[in-house]
């Protein structure tokens, strides 16, 4: 097998589930590749070295640029808060590294733009973390779509509900909560959990066209963890949209985290001529599938318990009816990518795609400033 | 229209159930009978005539011997206690009464036998109320096995859970608990409940060959509503039992009234080895459907909203998404009922039905006792 | 008891739930006054008088005019096309009536206010049937809310999809499909179907101050019924929109006849600060209640099966566990009139109350017609 | 850390179960120890040397005498078929080795008694493999009950349903489908699945008294794989039983592989006075819950998302709303194991709980065989 050694860049969240997929990923599929964890990076040194104990990580680094100059290192995985993608993927572009960027991939569609530049001119892989794609009810949905057994696609809708900032003492900034400072994450639900949807929705029903959106932050100050002083929210609490794709349908996005009793319910549902999808990630192994060509008497919603070897992703994990969870989708998209090294076929999302998103995005918060309609 | 005029003994739940239905069914359902409420029986004079009042019945009885005498009733309808069945419906079958009769229909097979006789030997139509046949789930379920589509049977399940007599202080005997009192009720749940999941069992499995059955009474004592004094409570208050069908699959029953948080839910489930069918009466307008024969991918249980027109009994009501309730059960019957006049094909379940559900019924109690299994 | 004597015009679809309601509902409420089936008005006699016959009304009428000129009637019921709705009423409050008219109130607001003025002048009791206020969940959701168990309100959301119109053939106008002739009802999905979602959210959330929506008319071309011509569809098949509420919450709806799968999924969803609540039509008999407050490790959206005597409505009808359908909301919205003639308490929604929701509903238009948000 | 070096026996489904449990468990849970895949076992040496490979385990053996010899084996894990659980496990107690079994723990009470006696001679540290006590959800059931919040306890009901032997083409015996060889794993359902509900059942809910059961064997020969032969098959297809608890409450249980469209759908539920709880394997991450002393008005089954931090095992994982799968219960087990032998707290179910469930099993199928009543 061949080793790609990875060097990550931040330890939070996100660097938890990709070391976890770095990990298992080769227990459970077979490719050429075998990802190493060589280095991880981040500025607490003491911090990142327990990280890297716990993880199994040969070495740390404490400065990112030190890490991109290290010739043993073959990807640069970036795990930062998102003020700080462009710059260090256009760096590790420079290096010649390979890419994986968490999403979204950028504070807006000019960085973005830059992005993409630096890794086209630059040559190398890149791949940007929309893990929901992975999701295996959900890739089955693209399936079942590609295999046109919905017909003609009418409506397109998808939500995106927490409830983890309704208290008005959750602070923002720092380590924990920098995704609710618009400083180091440039928006709030709109790039943190609408452009999940927009990802989603563009892979399995195309582009968008245009955008009528609404905005609202509704606690309007909260301490900042860095200052410990109360700051203006810069962010969006809530986000919905009305749009057209490219295909005719229609479609209408929300997300929020002030949606009491909803901890991180993604639901997706599209409505086509013949048959009709859902799914949502609290449960995340089934999906909702209508066909209306089904005998009339016994026709009805489906609930695929997706855990059968003939479905996606499912054939490497365990035997039918015992589910896969959340972490899985992030080792999917890590089998993707080494797939696609030993083909030769680019991997998606890659950064190109993600930009797609980030028009959306901005066309949204846009719309929703200048209460008008927006076309991308 | 031809009258069908109804004689009601009881008014207690069923007989509203009941009048409902009798008042209900010509709107709804073409037939050459209108039924016509001519006179409803009970002890209590004023009690009766008020509730004549709100039905609109035409004249009230006091005795039920009377109310068989008279020459302006076509039907009797026996809404008593279950002590009373037997008397009431020999007496109206030799006064050459049509009559329908509340289940369970008899205290125990000796005197359900003797009451088939009876309405034989007189010729009298005949029918018992084991209404939820007549959810158009449950019927649509029959139409499904029927068309062969389950193949061969390899288990039944079936149960009716209930709450409503955990607490202690509820009493036993009277018009509201009769239930509870072995003199009136012969036995607990398993002639209430159980004797529901058998008479579907068997009209849509086929007969029971033997059972091994447990009885319990959790709660020793109750107050006796007519005499006010603390007495052994003689009723099952839960059963259940194993049992073998004569196609040669497996069943298993159970029924109480003390599995707290369901209200009324009867549930039933039949595996076959292409299909299978799942429905409860909580959310009784739905039937779940699996069928193995589906494309694998999108193989999954099919919530079926049973409200199209194509489904039993629903072309009558509203529009398709729209549900009807409890109560339509006894509407279906009694047109169901009014039909076989006019057709001289006979409803069911009749009499001989409801017998072949009392004879599992005493062999389950019999079980009970002598802890062996039972053969019917 | 007081004779209420009904007039009703139409005999469609609605025509059969009122009369039904007016049947039932003096059997299972008690109130001073008693619906009588007067007369019943429709330009075909015959079929009119098959109509009378079957639910017992005692005359007919061809001419609604003539109706109204008949003393022997104290209601009239309009169940007609939205196009009549504004002339019967107004001539019906002239005549001194008291007017039930079915929804949308009016073809838009100008009319809409037109008969509020004429049955306030003449100060005749006025209802409108939203029915769907009745429904016992949805009743039971507006009692948590006024009692405050939800806190601040941020997000509300609501959608009716249906599906029955995807297939091209259906046509336009007449008697049947009278909804898809922009004539006949105005608009499309947006006063048939909408209009319920914004009565309930307005009852339950209050007013709604702008919206930004977008329309579509997916089948540009339908048969006229009348003419037998192909003719261009003018009503909208699918509607969304967002809104800012009064009280500071966002709003999201949606409405289409376009989502294969649901037959008439009416679903509503309220976050509160401390309590959600979720309701659907497809199962109209439970409610879905979240509350924060509940110990965390027990925490979850309950699933309430409302059927108990203490839920609204519930302990006129049967007993625990036992569902209620789709015509009783319309038997609730009857006995809630009854009670107001007796109280002199008057009924809601009036006519007023439809107003407010006409508003919305014609803003919803102009918006996507102008592509741009409109205040109300 | 300490090591802890790990002797498999075996590499099919558990082999890998078991593993990825080793691999995983430090990087979640914080222990003194730290498992080592020092060894695997099996006779086919070229299969066990790429399962050795694919995990990493560090060398291979043949046969498990010679496994047991190594002196740098601390524990062996025995994921054979169960015809060969008791010789290893003596073997191991006698090595002076810990021992982790899989379920059942033997193929009758007596071997298992052989077992409890060699391990608790030889005072090495044991556990078995009743992994479904560590789902988060079910943890929780235990600690709700605990809590006594349910409490005086009426009924207890499981299954555990699955649908792949349905087609008599699948063989008996060998590698994949030895647990249709009696011969190998003494027992069907009985052993394979209902000793599942049966230790969970003794686990929430305490010792069981005596049963009636029935089980069937629905086809009767198949082909073994080995010999390629039509032979009969001797174990039980389906498997049902009722019985008492100790503490006075209700039992029903069922197994089989005959229901079509349950993969693996492992149920339970329990009622007791003031509160019930519900849980499947199908969506293991959610917990039903009851609790009749919520305000009337509100009550209802909740559906309990087990993903929070002060949920059990959920501190270690994800986020709120995230959910894990099958595999963790392992992990979980494992997690466990080691915290016992920091704390010197023996973790359970050790041997001579599995022997209680051993005895139920045995006592169930002599129920069966004997159609009557056994106590344990």
């Amino acid at each position: 097998m061949k080793p790609l050694r990875i060097g990550m860049i931040g330890y939070g969240f996100m660097g938890r589930t990709h070391s976890n997929a770095y990990s298992q990923v080769n227990h459970f599929f077979k490719n050429e590749y075998q990802p190493v964890l060589q280095a991880v990076c981040a500025r607490d040194k003491e911090k990142v070295q327990a990280f890297a104990d716990n993880w199994g990580y040969a070495s740390v680094e404490t400065d990112w640029k030190q890490l991109l100059k290290r010739d043993d290192i073959d990807v640069i995985d970036i795990c930062t808060p998102n003020n700080l993608h462009k710059e260090i993927a256009i760096a590790a572009a420079q290096a010649g590294k390979m890419i994986l960027c968490e999403k979204p991939i950028s504070m807006n569609v000019a960085e973005g733009e830059e992005m993409c530049s630096a890794v086209e001119k630059a040559g190398v892989a890149n791949m940007v973390w929309y893990n929901y794609r992975r999701v295996p009810a959900v890739t089955l949905a693209k399936q079942l779509i590609d295999e046109g057994r919905l017909g003609k696609i009418f409506h397109y809708r998808a939500n995106f509900l927490q409830d983890w900032t309704i208290n008005a003492d959750v602070p923002q900034g720092g380590a924990a909560t920098w995704r609710l400072d618009a400083g180091a994450a440039g928006s709030g639900v709109t790039g943190d959990l609408l452009a999940h949807c927009i990802d989603t929705a563009i892979w399995l029903n195309g582009g968008i066209k245009d955008v009528t959106a609404m905005t609202e932050t509704f606690v309007k100050e909260r301490v900042h963890a860095e200052t410990g002083k109360k700051t203006p929210v810069k962010i969006d609490d809530a986000c919905s949209f009305l749009c057209h794709f490219e295909n005719g349908s229609l479609g209408l996005f929300e997300s929020t985290r002030y949606a009491r009793g909803h901890k991180a319910l993604y639901t997706l549902e599209i409505n086509g001529e013949n048959a009709s999808l859902r799914w949502d990630l609290h449960d995340l192994h089934r999906l909702q599938y209508f066909d209306y060509r089904d005998d009339g008497i016994v026709r009805g919603w489906r609930s695929i318990h997706v855990s059968d070897a003939d479905q996606p992703y499912m054939k490497q994990w365990w035997v039918p009816g015992l589910q896969i969870g959340y972490e899985h989708t992030f080792i999917h998209q890590v089998a993707d990518f080494l797939k696609s090294l030993e083909t030769g076929e680019p991997a998606h999302p890659n950064f190109r795609d993600a930009l797609e998103t980030q028009k959306v995005c901005d066309a949204v918060l846009q719309s929703a400033n200048h209460r008008s309609w927006v076309t991308i």
